[in-house]
């Protein structure tokens, strides 16, 4: 609603020429909203809006763009209007920046940018993709341990518009390594003439330059942290993770989550929209071409029933509900049992302990879904024996998908694999195969066909 | 890793009686960690290590532990330190603890409680769950828009303490009406004979207490808030939400979709292993018997073809690969639009571009999974006329499958459904339906059985 207010409102600036009117107006609207309006903009107008803004505004909003934006608007900008978004964004945003623009924008992207921070960006980018190193920004607060709290507010009021933080300031010995952290308001509750080393805290939680960069986003929401420290082997400071870009890797690591249990093998962190028709067939065909030809084998298996099924084609009637079910019970419990491991409430130790618990569950929900459906058929069809094979089926296939559901996640993080793979596709073509041999086996046995 | 070192060491610290070395080893450990701690000790020794804390480290600890070992700890604590524990917690922890324990715990938690919280608290229960007001609490910094930032700054340093926050303070009108947000930054940097009001921002990004709370921690992802302001109806400013509850709501509700994208409607927080075996299985079984009848349609249909299937058992072997292919297909599409509309990437005015989208990576998905089978039938069982039968039945399931699993969750979000309900267990029923329907139909026209 809001969004559609200010696009209204800046298209009305446009039309009635009122530009002095649209420059103020804009100076009061969020860089976050303005993706969203410029994607509501002609084309030829957004430069135009873009360059009403003030050189700090200008290149917040630059930020906040999808990576098309940036890259089209970067062709429309003179070389000093790209040399102070450079100066004024962040080393981690610079990063990100140039590694998604094609090489001829990059080149002109270096070209306006000081060399001291050309020097930083190079060291930054050869970070690994989804680390610590490749997240981190090197524009944080430094101090002395043997500061006074005045001299450290003094030092804060000098930098802190250029560093991405002030909530957390580090304390460095003289060779850089990390000697303690300050939350902003311990130095806030301080006396003016206490030293820094008398009220940093020592206990510092930090991360390594290669820790894996889901693993430092559960740091933030397990300590409740704003900022981490990042260190290298010899524990000197290097660089700092900010908060947000933590909760943009727990979204982008839940997306991926999701995609995988889906059968989706994505490559680009592109949104639904800007991913193309060929990109999306691309990253969902392979598990769909594995899953269908293993699902043959649970077709090849009923051909070794085909005089049962030619002396009884009712039986035919019963697979669909038989394989839904299995598939839907092992979901539940795959589904659980990831989402367990990625939140870590739940651990590769845990394996009999959930076995034990599924067996409970399964043997509760099989027992109720097999008489339900024994009462059904025994009612529908009038054949007693039949509503047998079929609650038994049930109650055993409700066993083994559950257990299957439980046991393969675990196991795939066991050997290193990512858990999210062993969800509803993979445990229904497992769980079928099962079924259709269980019931077919029980009905040829108690039917005598 | 880290933590089994912690384990180990404070159990032999018990075992060795070395009390006093105990109680500084415990001040030097997070908060954080203390769950895991004390789940890995003896009952009968958790309240000893407890009681070794201080008292601002034992209410921290206190507030961290799970719902059902705080009841445990309450039961041995004294009145007195449980009116330490409540005098230290700021106030939206002091709710959810009330909310989660049995009366006669809240009764005694109240009796040592001091009136004026008491009374805060009582407020704060009125507020629906998973609102705003939920989620809130009433300790923040207010600052007068006349204050030097000097004053401020001694404001800060009396009050910091107190404060779950002071990385934001908010500037309030005396009739308490919220005019403005300081960042602590732009305090830092200001000069000390500077106004409030000449250096908040009046552009306040706020909430209002009945807002739900997923859009809040949205709001926090996309504006990278560290706090928020909650306002009433009158813009009064009644209490803040931080940070780390609006991580809490996004996993909080990132695990309910993956849930319910399973056909699991839980009804508790707690953690996998915490609930209980009955209420696992209460909450998995309404769907299972749901989708289970459902599937009794498909199975229903198949009985009209039982000539044919009789005439002809090997067309049972297609059915599990047809009905698998078209619910991965279903649940690929349905998985990323309601992932898409969660993050706000797709709205529900965008349902003309699904289907457009949809349909193109259908019938190219299709036609390869197609041609792929249909070779594959056509070699394996030497019948033309079968492959021609599958190739066909797949190309149009998928395209079915695609449209409606991208259909069916728009329409969910339209009517002020969940859409996360639409997810793999719902489209893979409707699917087979479809799936089981077109095959035997073209069966029976084009081998003419």
């Amino acid at each position: 609603m809001e969004e559609e207010k200010i696009i209204e409102d800046v298209t009305n600036f446009i039309e009635n020429k009122r530009i002095s009117d649209l420059r103020k107006y804009l100076e009061n609207i969020n860089s976050a909203d303005f993706p969203s309006i410029l994607e509501n903009i002609d084309d030829e107008k957004i430069i135009m809006v873009y360059r009403l803004l003030s050189k700090e505004k200008a290149a917040e909003v630059f930020v906040e763009l999808e990576h098309d934006d940036q890259e089209r608007l970067i062709n429309c900008l003179t070389d000093k209007e790209i040399k102070n978004v450079m100066n004024e964004i962040f080393m981690d945003d610079a990063v990100d920046l140039i590694e998604e623009m094609p090489s001829n924008v990059v080149k002109r992207i270096l070209a306006n940018t000081k060399l001291e921070d050309r020097k930083i960006i190079n060291e930054l980018l050869k970070y690994p993709d989804d680390t610590a190193g490749s997240l981190m920004t090197t524009e944080f607060i430094d101090l002395k341990e043997n500061m006074t709290v005045e001299k450290a507010f003094e030092v804060i009021k000098q930098k802190g518009l250029q560093k991405e933080t002030v909530y957390n300031c580090y304390v460095l010995a003289t060779d850089r390594k990390l000697l303690g952290v300050l939350d902003i308001k311990d130095l806030l509750v301080a006396e003016t003439n206490q030293l820094v080393k008398e009220i940093m805290d020592t206990n510092v939680i930090e991360v390594q330059t290669l820790e894996d960069q889901e693993e430092v986003s559960k740091m933030f929401d397990k300590y409740d942290l704003v900022a981490i420290p990042v260190v290298d082997k010899e524990n000197r400071l290097v660089g700092i993770i900010t908060i947000d870009d933590a909760i943009d890797v727990m979204q982008e690591e839940t997306s991926e989550d999701f995609e995988l249990m889906a059968g989706i093998t994505s490559t680009t962190d592109d949104s639904y929209f800007k991913t193309s028709v060929v990109s999306h067939a691309k990253s969902r065909i392979l598990w769909l071409l594995l899953l269908m030809l293993s699902a043959t084998i649970t077709g090849t298996i009923t051909t070794y029933f085909e005089s049962a099924i030619s002396a009884l084609p009712i039986l035919v009637a019963f697979m669909p509900m038989l394989m839904d079910t299995g598939g839907n019970c092992g979901s539940q419990t795959s589904t659980l049992i990831i989402r367990g491991l990625a939140t870590d409430e739940i651990s590769s130790k845990d394996l009999l302990k959930v076995i034990w618990k599924e067996m409970r569950v399964a043997l509760m929900v099989g027992v109720i879904l097999g008489i339900v459906n024994g009462i059904r058929v025994a009612i529908q069809y009038q054949n007693f024996l039949i509503a047998i094979v079929v609650a038994i089926t049930l109650v055993l296939v409700v066993l083994a998908a559950k257990l299957i559901g439980g046991i393969l996640p675990i196991i795939a993080k066991k050997v290193k694999l990512d858990p999210a793979l062993m969800a509803s596709p993979i445990i229904t073509t497992i769980v079928d195969i099962f079924s259709v041999t269980v019931f077919f086996t029980l009905a040829s046995l108690i039917l005598k066909i």
